[in-house]
């Protein structure tokens, strides 16, 4: 099969020799043991259809989200539930900003809908402004596509910006998806989500995501949290009935209950992220200001291909729109792998 | 989450207490060791995304299936593929027969597409006949949609009449779907695929799982087969980059290394379906004749409810269009199990 499914993305492995893999933003201690035993453990299963409702699983996150069950939907990886979205809204013209996950706009230009997009700028350490708001009170748009934690840059949304976005779209009736797949390994992990606007706001559309948080990127596992009780419907008969594997399932079930593991991975990028960007910014490097467990960085010379020949993969950052050759992310991994980043860029920039 | 994806199917269990699952028509000897091996094996690799192009998995079918690989697109299981070709090929009108596999009807449904229904007639053992032929020469359809053998008749098309099928939609342009998901596990496994005529008929597309065959209904791997390079690069488009879990990625792989273990099952089936047939006849109940591994049958009594209070579920076809009450599914097992099930119909029917 050469068909390349969508855009390039970091963590494609395949077909070449990497010894560390830095392209990929996910959980720096991998993959929480006990997720690793349900997978396991699954295996004798799987001639059984998973669930098609993901019963267990939703209970177990209604019960660790503080939400009720109908507001939860479960999907083959938070990828999925963006296709879903995309279609079950059938917004004509959305809002995105850019730099951002490119999947958004690929997931909306499938439906046919006209994207539109905010620049960030990398003046502002690509954040999220008053600017955005101007743009967000006139705007045509039907739907607003935001990131927080933002890949690839790390910004979270400022609490007051966020909490006048809410307030905006909701006078404006234009939905609002914030995708908070990267929230829980960032510097607000416990307070920036926008759950507890969700019962007021209907119109709000969180995106979840295993794959990050706890290192499940092979096993396809998302979530999303809306009051819309309607739309999660629509999105539910759009896809297939099975599609959230049994494995994932039970993994997704017993990564919840891995607690100590998400707050030993959290105090490891609080304490490694600084060292790792004053060592890239030792190598004159521009590094984007982080609340994440990922950098973004400029340079002016090529890194990607030489660190490659190192065994070493990082996520070139030029196919996204609003930046261009020079960018790079990387991620906050153990204290040795970052070294042994920074030494091997030491190597090439000299 | 209580959002049930789409219709209900066999192989739901959760939420019920079942010790023997005759709703599934999956293989009768369960998972491959070999599988279940490969996914114990990737538990710890949980934390990579899994290879968005299955370059390893869709060299191995290439081989297997004998065709380009570039004729192979991989899917999170059949179910994610009928529903991207539904999409990708945008027709206004298709044709089905009844009874079949519902997914069909559902995936053209939710594109819009309008579903004519060719009725397959009890007084033929549900066969497809001279009568489709008629109808398909006349048919508005642009795209029809088979399954040989039938989910849930068991019936395989026969030769000449696929033949003529072929030749028609060829002559008129009609694309041709065949699902030969069941067709390893039935009597004609080796011969009745249609692959040979991929390259010659572009406007052919064949749907294949591992799910029925290897026993992996819980892992979600399919695959098609089409010489229209076009229309799976477009299908690939249509969903996530990373629709194809990095386990059932591997466990494809083992799988087709397990051709003896195939060989062992497509001989269980033999065996042991005729006598499973008796068993149901000798009860006086009417026994379509099958040439896969699962059995349709017509009661005048209801049997679900009463063998599910003895821990057996069977398939309730009562929303397959075409059937109605009194329809039943049930898969053919190993002997001891097939003989649980007719012991306690012996009960219930009297």
């Amino acid at each position: 099969m050469l068909y390349q499914t969508l855009n390039a993305h970091g963590g494609d492995l395949y077909g070449r020799t990497v010894e560390l893999d830095f392209s990929v933003n996910t959980n720096p201690l991998g993959t929480p043991p006990a997720v690793i035993k349900a997978v396991r453990e699954s295996a004798p299963d799987l001639c059984q259809y998973p669930d098609p409702c993901c019963r267990e699983l939703a209970g177990a996150l209604a019960a660790y989200e503080g939400v009720p069950e109908d507001y939860i939907l479960c999907g083959c990886g938070a990828a999925e539930l963006i296709y879903s979205y995309c279609r079950a809204i059938g917004a004509r013209t959305a809002l995105v900003t850019a730099p951002t996950f490119s999947e958004y706009a690929a997931a909306l230009q499938a439906e046919g809908c006209q994207v539109l997009s905010h620049p960030l700028r990398e003046e502002d350490g690509f954040e999220v402004t008053e600017a955005f708001l101007r743009t967000l009170r006139d705007t045509p748009a039907g739907a607003v596509f935001l990131c927080s934690p933002n890949n690839p840059t790390g910004r979270l949304i400022q609490e007051e910006i966020l909490a006048e976005i809410c307030r905006i779209c909701q006078d404006r009736d234009i939905r609002l998806f914030v995708d908070e797949c990267f929230l829980e390994l960032s510097d607000r992990s416990r307070t920036a989500s926008l759950k507890g606007r969700l019962e007021a706001f209907p119109g709000l559309f969180l995106l979840k995501a295993f794959t990050k948080t706890y290192g499940m990127a092979g096993l396809r596992l998302g979530y999303c949290l809306s009051a819309d009780r309607e739309l999660l419907a629509k999105m539910g008969r759009a896809v297939q009935p099975w599609n959230v594997s049994l494995p994932a399932q039970r993994a997704g079930a017993a990564a919840l209950g891995e607690q100590d593991f998400l707050q030993r991975s959290w105090e490891l990028i609080q304490e490694e992220r600084p060292r790792l960007a004053a060592g890239l910014e030792a190598l004159r490097l521009w590094v984007c200001p982080s609340q994440a467990n990922y950098l973004l960085l400029k340079s002016e010379q090529e890194l990607a291909a030489p660190l490659l020949e190192r065994g070493i993969l990082i996520r070139d950052c030029s196919n996204y729109e609003g930046l261009g050759c020079g960018w790079y992310r990387v991620a906050v991994k153990t204290r040795d792998e970052n070294r042994r980043l920074t030494a091997a860029l030491a190597k090439i920039i000299q």
